[in-house]
């Protein structure tokens, strides 16, 4: 079954399909990111109608929360603050972070995943310190040696998932195989894809092209028998293509292509204003046209694709865009929300002790 | 002065300004590329056009270039074919190629410009095994460690390079380093940009962000006295924003950016025609506004950026796409055209010479 979490925006109906029967405790971090709190609120109550059972808790300052709830009737009953004056700044370093901020709203919400209060935690704040907050406080899970960063984008044959997009500068191949694993679980828990296909991001696909930690993560791939769908190397271009469910890379290229393509985007959008603003012409068609062309962007609205998840670790922790609306933040809290109600971390937790069981092969294929 | 070199597409006048007094002689690999030799004889007649004092040496089999040529009027009195049995395919392995490839149309057409006899050189074949024969005919210029490929693209300012897209998937920071000096005359050369603006990228614009090698090579372009105006750290979404004139990365993030960005060009292109055949409306839309949006593709064709350039080898040759039309082969040619008459490689090797003299200020710096 496949449980999109994204909101359609500008729709009232939502792809949410989850019917949540128990109480979904969600952590959030009021006072995280641009437009915080604001945002947070906003984007909790668009939320909330598609999780009927979803029960937040913000965690921030109880004086700017408590007007912006009683606002939402949505929130009536299913919310609760819980107060704390301090909060991390864009501008902190995620080690000051991580030593100053014991009682900082983004602390507080991942506690309440550790705690086991909360099924997951989600902040539009500094990413940095998240992923150190995160990391120091819900540890990897065993078999994982680092925890990378993945998120959805449109592709021609619908969606796909990528990871790292820049937890991890330098990656080993042990650390490409172990994202390769987890994003398949990942496109399997959120996607609903029963077989995602993975592959591994290069510069050619002929077995002799790249750097030799690609190469060697290929070479265990394909010789393993990991119960994955390994393609083998894909180009740049493939990743819009879809040619697979997950592209597998280290943090430093993921974020330089996942920015490059929202670059690109933005480029074009910029282009096509103009050229409907180049004569009269062309005006009079982008009115016949402006449902179609409105869309269209709704197609590439980056809203829909916001939540960044934090896998590998032994709790849930995804990341909006610090720049988001309410329809945004909306979608990071549905992306944490279907990974909870799906199981996603005793899925990875099985498949990471499975493969801990046999270690052998892993080794076997290494050394060859 | 600015001399873009590529040809205005779907338009006859072109923008090549250059108006050549002498005769320039431009070698031509007739039987590389997708289409060749068809796409190679028609993009030079496209280019003739542009530039009267271009003379073409054809390498390949006479008997499909000759009557070729004969359709051709503009190229009547300005080609020469060179005639050789032997070519280059796409599958050859470059160390093959270098070693079995000696009376080959690629290896011919570079041996003209070793000899003197031409300007430049201009393949659309096989990528790997040209830039073997050119690192192994024209070899790097004194200073140079490593060639870098190097192309334009649009942007939302105007027009870019970035360097390298794929010749070195490792690089370190004097490799990095060099990307920049090269990049800057090569901007300044085919763009006429007076001071081109580097960057470097990166997943952070913050000192502190990034893998060691691009951290070492910002600390020796900061700190160096090298006459080039160095931005710091960029990220994938300056690329297109157009943030600085050239972008530096290694071979195998650069590749990345360039394929997704491509992708993503595509991914859009697609979405936007799915959406003007959506509807009835849309439709008619499309029609009143088909003008704009013909000028809107004419300004993102990949053709109008073909030709990428092998930077750092005592020779200049250019790369065209294989797959690409007469269009873009013309292009191509113009990219060479442009760097030959501009004496690009006059001024790469000035620069380096003043660099090499001057090697204690970047010892110093690497030393800090």
């Amino acid at each position: 079954m496949r449980c999109a979490a994204r909101a359609q925006i500008g729709s009232k109906a939502g792809r949410w399909t989850c019917i949540l029967a128990d109480r979904l405790t969600i952590s959030l971090d009021g006072m995280g990111g641009d437009h915080a709190p604001d945002i947070v609120v906003r984007g909790a109550a668009v939320a909330r109608e598609r999780l009927p059972s979803a029960y937040f808790l913000f965690y921030g300052d109880e004086t700017r929360l408590r007007p912006l709830i009683a606002q939402e009737p949505l929130l009536a009953g299913c919310s609760e603050i819980r107060h704390t004056d301090q909060a991390i700044s864009n501008d902190d370093k995620p080690s000051m972070a991580l030593r100053n901020g014991k009682q900082s709203s983004m602390r507080l919400a991942i506690d309440a995943v550790k705690s086991g209060e909360a099924a997951c935690a989600v902040s539009a704040g500094n990413t940095g310190a998240l992923m150190a907050m995160a990391m120091f406080g819900l540890r990897t899970l065993p078999g994982i040696d680092r925890p990378a960063i993945s998120s959805f984008f449109p592709t021609l044959r619908g969606e796909s998932c990528m990871l790292d997009l820049g937890a991890n500068v330098d990656c080993n191949a042990d650390n490409l195989v172990q994202f390769a694993v987890m994003g398949e679980v990942f496109a399997r828990t959120v996607l609903g894809i029963a077989k995602p296909t993975i592959g591994l991001l290069n510069i050619g696909v002929e077995d002799m092209k790249g750097r030799d930690d690609v190469k060697a993560a290929a070479n265990i791939l394909r010789e393993s028998t990991l119960p994955i769908e390994f393609e083998g190397f894909i180009e740049g271009d493939d990743i819009t293509r879809g040619t697979v469910d997950v592209v597998v890379t280290d943090g430093f290229t993921g974020n330089v292509a996942l920015k490059t393509a929202e670059g690109t985007s933005k480029l074009i959008s910029t282009f096509m204003r103009e050229a409907f603003q180049s004569s009269f012409l062309a005006k009079i068609g982008y009115l016949f046209a402006s449902s179609a062309i409105k869309k269209l962007r709704l197609r590439l609205d980056p809203r829909r694709y916001n939540g960044a998840v934090f896998l590998g670790l032994n709790g849930i922790v995804v990341k909006s865009h610090g720049g988001t609306d309410a329809i945004g933040f909306a979608n990071a809290i549905g992306v944490a929300a279907d990974m909870s109600v799906h199981g996603f971390i005793d899925k990875m937790k099985a498949d990471f002790e499975s493969l801990q069981a046999s270690p052998a092969e892993l080794g076997e294929v290494v050394s060859k």
